[in-house]
């Protein structure tokens, strides 16, 4: 988890303070609002604080393409389609997918505060960045957060040789006491699709239970599994269970776009393609307050001895920790929020370029 | 799924309804309240009714050595501990599992029939049989089901060499129009720990990734599995996201147990011992009333389409089918209810067996 990012030449090291001003100053500068450039700047530098590169800000050139080509609105219009006291429908009108999402997660916090419970579900939206960010937003609440989203085809289902399923990841923060909070934010296929493309850099084969080639038989090809085939969901092959993780992806459509009105599953044009049509990508976000259940002194001194109870079993032969969801991460983000954040000089390339073309200055990226 | 026990001269036909009676009367003989044994029936034949053999009838004995013992009490006292419009924490008394995990789960549909979503947890249960049975009640109301239990540890997490979190499954039950409903029920865990047993009786090695030995290492031997180490989660080893089977695992806990009071991971004590205190075993049971979202027949043709896009699918070579989940089992439920429930000659001996003991007629068993 970000391990080969560190003390590796083709990394420099940049601020989360001038990280964020640099990606913020670009959205403005496509025309966002200040508040919202603001929410998908830090959104973006929570995936690459957190070690999840793939998500970071590595991918300001998709959103600058799309907003360039009209596909993605700069200006984020949420309408609030239907309502009860415990739920909510949102369109986001096609805007930035982390500003509709962040104003979702919100909603759901409030509704919960008020009734104990409350889910909210968006459609018209776009990619969000990762799904953790707005599960963690419950915690200061005192709350448990949940969000998923789907997104463009990448999962081939059991028995099919096509991808028509997105890695639709699941998300859920649980407040702790002592310890860190409980934070799993893990796509349902096995491994993500920038995990091809590290492969493919390298000319490594990828492990076997990863990817499918074009007739959907497992490979260790990362280009055929990144071209032609497609991503395992998590549990891999039929044999040891793939099935479950193809079933929690499906699960994960069904309450983010079947149940909002949003696209689904091979409705969503890929990503990397250029589209020319709005992705109408659907969220879902639920929140649950713990004080409708218990104390949540007593609850937080509940979930640091289930935490300690793993930390403490045993453990195999040259392994010296149990890791709980997240843990690793805030561990990452402690650090990088002292050093700096290792960003790939590629992407320091092409920020600076689209700096120039925008008139953002971008000269903090530079050594 | 279920295949091993077609046709196979190991197990004789029972008709569904035969095969219920005999369980609820030895539910009765034992002390239970007619209703309340009808209930136990109900869930279990179900369970073999789907194929999943390991959570059907062959567990009477498990029930009737816990009763017997007073471990688990026959008369089921449900409390209201805690109550919101949209949530509740009920104490199952040590009573029997199914009985508090339907009045949950019917408190959950009424609570989400008056407020739009709700969440019931549960505490001071037992082993409730097949999760699917509870998230499928919610079809009926139009709604989308979820339930969750924690179990006695046989999941080993990624890194560790011991089983300390339970096999802890999750359900979903989401209704369709056209086509049968969605129904994921599914351990997080890659095997069953039933499939050891069946793999040790053939004298046959498992495939690489179901389990590890004492040390916390893959094995093919299931007896090792079964004895000494344990259950892989989801994913199996690290490098293929195993800590994702693990993290969920987890997350199950956190919702069935660590909010509702009852005990988690390595605190329950394993089933199969022989046990002198109560599992206090936690539930988890969440219902969406649909049209807080969306109209209901939209929704149904919206997950129809959503299925039609995953039977299309481009499929392997060889495969004629892709499944939704619960396909398989609403299809074999079908031919049972029909042809009769294949019971092993076991589980048969050992029905008979208690029967005889409490004086329960069970002559339909024979052929």
């Amino acid at each position: 988890m970000g391990a080969e990012s560190e003390g590796n030449a083709e990394y420099r090291l940049v601020s989360e303070r001038d990280l964020r001003r640099v990606v913020k100053d670009i959205f403005v500068a496509l025309g966002a609002p200040p508040a919202d450039a603001d929410v998908v700047a830090a959104v973006l530098v929570a995936a690459d604080l957190r070690g999840i590169e793939s998500h970071g800000v590595g991918r300001v050139r998709l959103y600058v393409k799309d907003i360039r080509n009209n596909v993605i609105s700069p200006l984020t219009t949420i309408t609030l389609v239907r309502e009860s006291p415990t739920t909510a429908v949102l369109d986001g009108g096609n805007g930035l997918g982390q500003v509709t999402a962040r104003r979702a997660m919100e909603t759901a916090i409030e509704k919960a505060r008020q009734a104990g419970c409350a889910s909210v579900t968006v459609r018209g939206s776009n990619h969000f960045g990762i799904a953790g960010y707005y599960a963690m937003m419950a915690l200061p609440h005192d709350m448990i957060g949940l969000a998923l989203t789907n997104s463009s085809p990448v999962m081939v289902p059991t028995y099919a040789r096509q991808a028509v399923l997105g890695s639709n990841p699941i998300a859920l923060a649980v407040p702790a006491g002592q310890r860190r909070p409980y934070v799993l934010d893990m796509a349902t296929t096995v491994a993500p699709l920038g995990k091809m493309e590290v492969y493919m850099r390298k000319e490594l084969p990828i492990p076997l239970g990863w990817g499918v080639d074009r007739e959907g038989q497992p490979t260790t090809d990362p280009a055929e599994a990144y071209w032609h085939g497609g991503l395992m969901p998590l549990g891999g092959p039929a044999m040891t269970s793939g099935y479950k993780g193809y079933g929690l992806s499906l699960g994960v459509d069904v309450f983010s776009a079947v149940l909002s009105g949003a696209s689904f599953a091979s409705q969503i044009i890929p990503w990397q393609n250029t589209r020319t049509e709005a992705a109408n990508i659907g969220h879902f976000f639920s929140a649950w307050r713990i004080d409708s259940f218990m104390p949540p002194s007593e609850f937080k001194e509940r979930m640091d001895e289930l935490i300690h109870l793993m930390h403490e079993a045993p453990k195999v032969v040259g392994e010296e920790r149990i890791y709980i969801p997240g843990e690793k991460e805030f561990e990452l983000t402690e650090r990088r929020q002292k050093e700096g954040i290792p960003v790939h000089l590629k992407v320091i390339e092409n920020l600076s370029q689209i700096g120039d073309e925008l008139g953002v200055d971008c000269g903090v990226l530079e050594p």
